[in-house]
């Protein structure tokens, strides 16, 4: 069993979550840049699963060694499955996340039943092994689209995205990766490299 | 561990390759018209990775069983990596082995050097466990695309794929097991699906 996995993601925050996770199984995850891979892959896919795929084939076909990739993103029904893999540069590529939350509640805000304000968020991590075998885990969180933006916990379109009347911004951390999109992937991920070893 | 497995593939000659390898450890494998499902999916990918999913998703979101997906072709570097995922239906749609292989026999007809008929099959597997976990198996083999067809074994375009100057069609189903890519795409499935036993 391979102890170091590269994270194909220069993400802090992502990375923090899922060492925490595998450290205990004596597995150390390095991000793309420690590893010397200071590169940025174009996300062409039309799905999170593509997109993961895409940037974790990259790096390895660079260092030859694990590689986890993730990618995520809201769908909104009303708005035929948008932003989905537009998620980060849905207001622009410069925009703040208030800009990207208040692109969706404006498009929406003629939509008073909530029954048509229905959406979800959706991540797949792709983990390639030491044998270049790609072993990909997707999850979704499904949820209501807020009419204003709610809490100041998280980020992205946290504030706007409501389950069981809290926003994914109103919540703690501990009870986000319980039940959010990438809490779940991610405990995917860790049980199948846990019972993989 | 489940004990059946859907093939995405109505295919007979593949149905009893990859029984024929499963069965020692005590798993079943059906086709999807045999486990109920007769449908065609649309092979809209641009790899084919991406095909072996599309096949495989399509099955297990009707079954909610296990399932394995296969797709394979050749990619000649004259011919910029043609026919690729378009292999089965290069020489249009009811066109038989002969007129593919004399399609790309036609097209290179002026390339004299062998450095530059280079080719390779290749071949993805994508196997979606009973978690609903992905799982992708990829393998290819280099060869050189003959001047003129050679041998009666295989099929496709075997005839005038070349390795250590034999072609496809010359040498024995065993030996194919070996060496090509399906054969060692199946090998990598069996080892992952005899160790997560």
């Amino acid at each position: 069993m391979e102890n170091i996995i590269i994270l194909a993601s220069n993400n802090k925050n992502k990375l923090k979550e899922i060492t925490a996770k595998l450290n205990p199984f004596g597995i150390k995850v390095i991000s793309q840049k420690e590893a010397g891979y200071d590169i940025e892959v174009e996300e062409t896919g039309t799905t999170f699963q593509e997109n993961a795929i895409l940037k974790a084939e990259a790096i390895y076909e660079l260092s030859n060694k694990p590689v986890i990739a993730e990618d995520s993103g809201l769908e909104v029904d009303f708005l035929n499955g948008d932003p989905g893999v537009y998620s980060a540069r849905y207001a622009g590529e410069n925009a703040t996340d208030e800009d990207k939350c208040n692109k969706i509640l404006n498009l929406m805000k003629d939509v008073k039943d909530d029954n048509k304000r229905t959406a979800r968020f959706k991540c797949a991590i792709c983990y390639i092994d030491a044998n270049g075998i790609k072993h990909i885990f997707e999850q979704s969180c499904e949820g209501i689209i807020a009419k204003e933006p709610h809490g100041n916990n998280g980020f992205g379109y946290d504030p706007i995205f409501m389950i069981e009347n809290k926003s994914f911004a109103e919540i703690t951390q501990e009870e986000k990766n319980e039940i959010s999109h990438r809490g779940k992937a991610i405990k995917e991920l860790v049980n199948y490299i846990k019972n993989s070893k």
